[in-house]
């Protein structure tokens, strides 16, 4: 039998910003916790979508079609194929619900990008 | 362009206990809210995962194997085919992650019991 987590002290125990963690599995999704600053890049997820919940801070969700901001307790989806660029002006801890197939910077490769097996790592 | 939920807001306004509410979906998953105080039901899930997020109060997750204790910011997957029974000595705010085909009593019908439509019903 395994204990509750609790998301927000895994989120701020982690170092590196825009370098998400795996803390647990539903299904066929991940859940994951991340520490963000600053500003992502401007991606989609073809068949997927992503679930975004702030933990901590704020985050603005620039989209093309304009910018959604969420506060410490809000959630967002960004539907499949939207392109999306996530932006923290302060310290942002978050809380992700993602297909276990999801790359965190979708069709893009950039030095943020982390892999599935370096998401996973303890 | 859709906006930014507030999932604690969402089920404060919640007037029935047992009761979820589907706030948002994210691929084949509902994201829902419940306001929960008492005994729910044992029951399991034969093809689904369940994930508990406690948005206020706390939550006694009872399994046959033990009791997993959940407080405010707290998380826990609920394994497909293990039996379970939430609690909640005092009223409490959750957060849940479920299949679309997830029913919230499992493989039991009881009064609580509250089908996909009722529970998709602004």
């Amino acid at each position: 039998m395994s204990e509750a987590i609790s998301p927000l002290q895994a989120a701020t125990g982690l170092t590196d910003y825009w370098s998400p963690r795996v803390i647990g599995e539903v299904d066929d999704s991940y859940v994951k916790v991340a520490k963000v600053k600053g500003s992502l890049a401007w991606h989609s997820h073809t068949h997927e979508d992503e679930l975004f919940y702030v933990l901590q801070g704020s985050l603005k969700m620039e989209l093309r079609t304009g910018t959604v901001e969420l506060h410490s307790g809000d959630m967002y989806v960004v539907p499949k194929g939207v392109e999306h660029n996530p932006v923290a002006e302060e310290e942002c801890l978050l809380l992700l619900i993602e297909k276990k197939s999801t790359l965190h910077t979708g069709d893009i490769q950039t030095e943020k990008t982390r892999s599935i097996a370096q998401q996973l790592a303890s």
